[in-house]
């Protein structure tokens, strides 16, 4: 059973790595163009700021990732009750990222007409359509790492429902 | 040392229950009307989905502290460690709430020329500064549900650092 949660918890890792990285690439190659008054606007995720936070974001969370499958190829025990707090802060950090790029994105598909601010995805469909696939490969990297806490919480804390007699 | 731990941490429960209330009633409150061409515009929190996320998440939080605390109260020990687990979905439910609101309210005071959204807060300042009140206290309220989080792990992974002779 330890074995197989070890098991679980590396693919889980491989499959988050995967899903930040494609994030990372699909946000950052994202680009459309649109021409008003004979002028050209281009739409790139590093005019906005939550964009930006989110490439940083899924890149640390990279970052963390490559590093720990390191560290768990090379010794199975080594720091692996502070991996438990790092996840944690991995979690959060890729949760805010999320929730961050999706408000902006929510604004740009359907505007916000009290303060005046009109959907963009009609101009640059293309941008958006990017963007939302970004947005999805990090939605399921934060899933990943939610589940691995909760399998790593759970080898620390079970039995959970432990009631004294 | 544990009883110092227990009452630090019901003394976090209540701060992050007051500032998530205060939150709350801030963001509520908050409003601020402009004139544009003889017509009245009014800003409310109502206006903006990711601010309806901050007071829907604050709301959760408020709760499940209140809960916490009389659970507290009545049983020191009672599913001791699914609160752990719970405070971890809190923390990041707090967490993603405040980003999504500063996302937006970064839009509201910087606007975005790229895709031509204007800031609002030149317009609406009242109503800027009480989101901004509102945010702080949305981000001092999930800085003590980790530090929660943290004093909770620590009580069951200690020792941390613990390496293999």
């Amino acid at each position: 059973m330890a074995k197989f949660k070890k098991i679980f918890s590396f693919i889980l890792r491989l499959l988050s790595l995967a899903a930040t990285v494609v994030a990372i690439v699909v946000m950052v190659r994202s680009r459309d163009s649109t021409q008003v008054l004979n002028l050209t606007f281009t739409a790139k995720y590093s005019n906005t700021p939550a964009f930006k936070y989110f490439v940083i974001a899924e890149a640390i969370a990279s970052v963390y990732t490559i590093i720990v499958i390191l560290l768990i190829l090379c010794s199975e025990s080594l720091l692996g009750r502070l991996i438990v707090i790092l996840d944690m802060v991995i979690t959060v950090l890729l949760s805010t990222s999320i929730t961050a790029a999706l408000a902006i994105a929510q604004v740009g598909k359907k505007g916000n007409s009290h303060a005046g601010w009109l959907p963009i995805c009609g101009q640059v469909p293309k941008f958006c359509d990017q963007v939302t696939v970004s947005l999805i490969c990090g939605f399921v990297a934060a899933v990943f790492y939610f589940v691995l806490l909760l399998i790593s919480l759970h080898a620390v804390l079970s039995p959970i429902f432990a009631v004294k007699p």
